[in-house]
Parts: structure tokens; C-alpha cells; sequence
């Protein structure tokens, strides 16, 4: 690859891929790394079923309405295993602290991690501290690692079949649309909190009643609009969403509507998205809103033939077009 | 803890130890994370024995003589696994770039991970990017955790007995010392490049031959110092060394003399410190110094019951001196 690196590459749609591909996986690649999706799943001789997933957080500000980057950092990586059928279990956890820091801030950060890693029921095993001189770094940088173990098997963004219908787990974008306001020092009448969760809880209940996801994805950097697409490329489907059913709150339709923000591409932290069985989901959607903040869950679309790799978003109307995965430059540091 | 966090809080010494109990232990600790060293050896259910561990590395140069932050960031987490006698299997890679840096470099650095994963027979199998915006970080700064087999248990900081014989696996001090020099533009005479290397094959070819070190750890950030006074704390030991042993390549005594810096001091990342009985020491420095640059692995000095809990420095002429753990601001970013 050439040039220089772009905010763009960072995205989680297309330039972020063409990074992946073109620097990373182009002189990395195995089978394993080949397969992975929010989780890699890592064969070991005694046959236990393990998934291993990391991420880094860069979230600015560190601080915001429904979470902080601790928080964050535990439902990331514990939410990408969960995603893979994975009980989180153990984490590693390295900081990277600027020089000056508040010592005050920095432990209500990892108080809130610890409050996280208890719902997941997950432990912090090894870690890593390192200061960097003022003006180096921004604050507080954080990567958590994970290894959960699989619960279920055949789960992945291959595995969608025609007339799978597709569930999201609650209103979508209102991570990104937090962040977004809390940096812009927006005021808005309503509260708009971000959806920061653990979905470990949720999809165990899940798997308790037997229900049998063929894929799930929890709807990071690029939205919605990037797991469908992902989905669709990699099963040979086309994944049309009816625009309708996609439940948005008011607050994000508003800020969208100010800022020009479409909700689809708009990053969560705690909403997913599902595909499963026509039969599996009223189900899925009746488990979804038993739990709190999940009231809006929905099936908001289905798997059709009709364009290969491709996903649709139909109006009300009968309208359709092409929901093409985020490309340029989101935001950046939204998680 | 209060107050604001300072560069000491990250030399791998005294104050980065108060840091780590003052709010991350404090907050997250459990029994796996209190008995990590420098991996975790956690359970599970059908008895596979892993070792967990995780490093950030943001060493700058990030190209240094004898290496770059890609041949680090691996051979960083590979020998963490190493130490603990397991032998490296997954690695996740996180990588955080600054935008606007070269993708030629970035594919540089990916390119030396690669050659530095076939050494340890290890893959990437999972990953994160993120782009962040100019001025924000400085270059590159990558996480790696890694998940390795644990070959032999009973290994530890704790497993330290009286008349154990402490042997050093090459000269000390390279890291730190190249680092330096590569950062103040220093011009040498003499040649110095980092010792930073893949310590797995010679662990490896040590448990072949049946040896059975009863700790191995290698000597980062604070050294030597480092790591004898956390085992004569750990295992309720005294630690001789005798100076004239310690193996000093000429360019560090040379940059020492002219710094001010102690060796035993500075940072290595190809070096490593054993714990093991009078018996398998001859053997083990015999298989280390069949490996490339370890021509002079020594036995340095060895386990008493002196002063428990502290090393000591005894010098040739027969006085004998503490030896304490590093403290104050060494050098930052040197890994």
C-alpha cells in the first residue's frame, strides 16, 4: 500500500477494510485470522472451544452520558465474544496513561470497568500499564483483550440463509449520537444517553431458550449499515431492511436530522443485530425485551436472492435503494 | 490514590508497582490475576493449561538498530508467554496509527511481525486498527496479547530456593542502551543494536533437555534490578550477584560511564534471568550459548538466605552493596 494513512481508514466500512486487507491480513494471514469475525475461534488439543478477540478504545471524550471509556472497554471485547456465542471470561487490560493525569479519574474509570466485568461475569487476568510524556497520547488509551468460551458452533456472518429474518436488539445510533453531542457541547431537550452495554446477559438468555442465532453482530463503527453489508458479502445474500421497522429514538432522528447523519451508519455499543429463523424470532424479540433498554426490539428485515451481496432498504413507500456500507471519514475516536 | 500520574508511575519499577496495587489491583483483583506474572496461567473446564498476557508497546524510534516496534510488539508478548514455559500459540494485534503516517512504514513494521511470528510458530488471529487524528498520538502504538501452552507448571516468581544458581541469558543492557543512543543521536565507534530477539526456541531447547528453571523472567523495563528484587520478594529470598560476572558488552559500559545509567538498570528485550538448582545450571548456560548473540550467558550469582526479600551487589573486591529496584523516571517509551 501507498500514500499516507487517513482518518477514513479508520472507519469501519471500506477504507477501513482496504487497510486490513492491504497491510495487515496481506502479510499475516492464516486460516484462523481468515475466519475470525468479532471473535476468532483458536482450535487447542484438549478440544476446548475457544474465542479470542481484542480491541483498542480511544474514546473522546473519555467521559459521557451513559458510560466512560472503562466501561466501554469491558463491554467491547466482552460484547464481541458474546457476539461469537462466547461467555466471556478472562481479560487482559493495558492502559496507556498521559503524563499529568488525575490518579481520581483514572480509578472511576477502572471502578467502572469492575462494575462491567461483573455482569459478564468475567475476570481481569493480566495487564499492562504504561505512561507516555505529556502531548504523546490524549488522555487515557485503553486495549482489552478476551477469551470467552463457545458456547455454540456454526455461528458467522457466512452462515445466513434465505428468508433468515433479521432482529435488532434495541433504537440504533444512539452511541454515536451521544458521543457526537457530548464532543460538539450540543444541548438537547431530551436526554440522549449512549447505548454502552454488556450483551452477554441478553444472549445467554437467548441460548438458554434454545433459540439458534445464525449470525449476530453487534453494530460498532460503521452502524448498522456496515454488519449488513458485511453480512451480505459474506453469505452471497442480499439483507433488505425495511426502514419503517428500524426503531430509531427521537433524540437521533433529531440529531441526524440536524447534522445530516443517516441512523444506519451511526456506531452502537450496545445494540446488535441478529439473523435467525422466521420460526426462532418472535421468540428472540420477546426474550430482547425483557431486558432493560431493549423495549424497541424489532425484526427489521429479511433474507432475500435478490441482489447477491448487495443490501436493500425499502420505504414505506415501496421504494427501494442500495444501503451501501459507510465509506470516508466518520467520526472519529467514537469508541 | 491521588495526585496526578507521573512518568515514574510507568518505569516498570517501585512507583509503576504503586500504581498497579493503588487503583488496578485494588479495584480488579482476583486469585488468577494476583498469582500473573508475565503471563496468567488460566483455568479451564477440560484442563487445557494457557497462559494469557498482554503488552503495549510505544517505543520510539519506532526503527531502531536491532529492530522496530513490529519486531517488538511481538517478540515482547511471545517471551512473556516464553517465561512462563508456554510455548506461544495466538496473538491478537491492535493497532493504533496517527494519521497522516506512511502506509509504507506501517507495512514495514507488519512485515517484520511476520518474521518474528514464524520464529515463535505463533499467528495473529485477531485484530483492531484505529486511525487517530494528527497530533493526538505520536507515530504508531500497538498492542499485542498472546495465549500460549503452558510445557511445565510449578514455574514462578514464589519458586526461588536457597542455593538456587541465577543465570543471565546474554550481555545486559542493549535495549535501553541502543534505544538511547538512537534517540539522542549519539554516534558510536562501536557497534550497539538492541538485543531484542524471540526468546522461545532457546526456552524451548532448555525443557528438551529436561532442565527445570524455577523461574525464568526477562529482564524489560528496570532490568536485572527489576526482576531480582520482585523474586527475592516473591520467594522470601536474598539474591547475590557478583558484579564481575554480569556479562557488559564495551558500547554499554561505554554509554553507562558516560550517562550515568547502572546496566543492571536498563531495559532489555532478548535477555533473560533463571532461577534454577546448582545442577542444571552448567547445562542451561551450555544450550543458551548454542543461540545466536548468547555467547556469553553466565551463571551471575546465586540464592541465599541473607536478607530476605533483597539482591545484592557484591564487587570484586569483596564489599557488597544493596541492589535495589529501579525508582524515579527511567527512560519513557523504551518498549
Amino acid at each position: 500500500m501507498r500514500g499516507e494513512i487517513t482518518l477514513a481508514h479508520g472507519n469501519g466500512g471500506e477504507e477501513n477494510r482496504s487497510l486490513i486487507s492491504g497491510i495487515f491480513f496481506k502479510h499475516l494471514k492464516n486460516e484462523i485470522l481468515q475466519k475470525a469475525e468479532d471473535a476468532a475461534v483458536v482450535p487447542f488439543e484438549k478440544g476446548e472451544n475457544i474465542a479470542f478477540t481484542t480491541d483498542s478504545f480511544t474514546v473522546t471524550p473519555l467521559f459521557f452520558a451513559g458510560g466512560d471509556i472503562g466501561k466501554l472497554s469491558i463491554c467491547g471485547t466482552c460484547n464481541d465474544l458474546a457476539m461469537m456465542g462466547a461467555r466471556p471470561r478472562y481479560l487482559s487490560l493495558a492502559v496507556m496513561v498521559e503524563e499529568g493525569f488525575s490518579a481520581r479519574e483514572l480509578e472511576k474509570i477502572v471502578r467502572s470497568m469492575k462494575k462491567e466485568l461483573a455482569k459478564n461475569g468475567a475476570s481481569v487476568v493480566c495487564g499492562d500499564t504504561k505512561v507516555m510524556p505529556k502531548g504523546t497520547i490524549d488522555g487515557v488509551l485503553i486495549n482489552t483483550s478476551g477469551i470467552g468460551e463457545t458456547l455454540i458452533g456454526g455461528i458467522g456472518a457466512s452462515k445466513l440463509r434465505e428468508d433468515d429474518l433479521i432482529v435488532v436488539s434495541r433504537d440504533i445510533g444512539a452511541h454515536g449520537a451521544a458521543i457526537f453531542t457530548a464532543r460538539e457541547g450540543i444541548e438537547l431537550e431530551s436526554s440522549l444517553e449512549s447505548d454502552c452495554t454488556s450483551l452477554w446477559p441478553a444472549v445467554e438468555a437467548l441460548l438458554d431458550a434454545g433459540i439458534e442465532p445464525h449470525a449476530m453482530r453487534d453494530a460498532t463503527r460503521g452502524g448498522v449499515a456496515a454488519v449488513v453489508n458485511e453480512w451480505a458479502v459474506s453469505s452471497g445474500v442480499c439483507i433488505e431492511l425495511e426502514e419503517s421497522k428500524i426503531p430509531i429514538s427521537q433524540s437521533v432522528r433529531g440529531i441526524c436530522e440536524m447534522l445530516g447523519f443517516e441512523a444506519v451508519a451511526l456506531a452502537n455499543e450496545g445494540t446488535f443485530l441478529l439473523a435467525l429463523s422466521a420460526e426462532d424470532a418472535p421468540k428472540a424479540v420477546e426474550i430482547l425485551r425483557s431486558f432493560e433498554g431493549n423495549g424497541s426490539a424489532s425484526v427489521i428485515g429479511r433474507v432475500t436472492g435478490e441482489y447477491e451481496g448487495r443490501a436493500l432498504l425499502l420505504s414505506e413507500w415501496g421504494t427501494k435503494r442500495f444501503l451501501e456500507s459507510p465509506s470516508g471519514e466518520l467520526l472519529p475516536r467514537i469508541c
